[in-house]
């Protein structure tokens, strides 16, 4: 499978394929109603996860900034869609999601390990994602749409990685990240046939 | 039951009682813990009706903001929390929403006119029910707080109603308005035994 000279993102075992971006160059409109999905769903798996660890003071500071930026992208990315008269609409999800979530261990802690960690991961590919459209997108505007998010999205999967060490042992946490990146990156190793962010 | 000279509020049948006041006004703190639950809530709530409801574009636009707003009082609330050494925790929520929810019919259209109609009535009761505690709360600074609060709570039951009328004809969703009050204010005839923001 052909890989793109990507700035390395830290987090990610591979990188994404060209076919991907091929995919997404030749779906923009598409590309930016799934888009706009994922931040609404960011915000609401943040607000999800306040609810389940509502003890914890220091997730739940942090998990507000994130759901208050991934709303204001929300907003943002919709005001795309309008300008380029893309109804909004529902859009079936690719099978990344819950192809991670599945891995997600049932009981305490190692639930909270690994949702944080698989939220991370996914904003992790997220910003490598994003950052490839704003190098490659043909239509200079949207190319630096994409550009301006990509600084907060890198936060975002600092902030995941940064909640998984508090809460729980460094070492710990590495070991279970590489297992789940593997885990992340093989789910992407063949690519979905309907253009998607995580397709 | 004793009833306050309270401003009445568009929407409540009845107004709240002084049983209610006096309850909370003995329990600030808990008062407080469980308003940063319902701010919580209600950004999750504004983002599950954009889940449910995803092609329509002026319900999207207004919950978008409405669910920023929420994110943000919660964080106000949650600075009161930490000033006032109150640990952050799960608090079980009072049968107010529950039995709310119980009275939403299943079948669309009627799903969305009475979501957007319940929604209205709790943003309605808790504008109701912060001006009270910033009318009669002896603490000045928190009494601000909640004064500070309640324009935009104003607004919220305003949105979902001009929602319910954009969506809705203006007759249907005033006869309907009129029967989800009637149960609003029953389930509220009986004080919760536990403090709360709609006991």
């Amino acid at each position: 499978m052909s890989v793109l000279p990507a700035t390395k993102i830290k987090f990610l075992v591979a990188p994404t394929s060209a076919a991907w971006l091929q995919q997404a160059l030749s779906n923009l409109d598409i590309i930016l109603l799934d888009h706009s999905h994922c931040e609404r769903k960011a915000a609401s798996a943040a607000l999800n996860f306040m609810f389940r660890y509502p003890s914890s003071q220091a997730l739940v500071r942090a998990l507000t900034a994130i759901a208050q930026e991934e709303l204001s992208h929300f907003e943002l990315v919709n005001q795309w869609l309008e300008r380029r008269q893309i109804a909004l609409g529902p859009l079936p999800p690719p099978p990344y999601g819950a192809a991670l979530k599945a891995h997600i261990r049932h009981h305490e802690p190692d639930r909270m390990l690994d949702m944080l960690l698989v939220s991370a991961l996914i904003e992790a590919r997220s910003h490598e994602r994003l950052g490839l459209l704003a190098q490659h997108c043909p239509e200079p505007d949207l190319a630096q749409f994409y550009h301006s998010l990509m600084a907060s999205e890198a936060r975002h999967y600092g902030v995941y990685w940064t909640l998984a060490t508090t809460y729980f042992q460094r070492s710990q946490a590495e070991q279970r990240l590489a297992e789940l990146a593997v885990v992340e990156s093989n789910i992407l190793a063949t690519l979905h046939p309907e253009p998607r962010v995580h397709s």
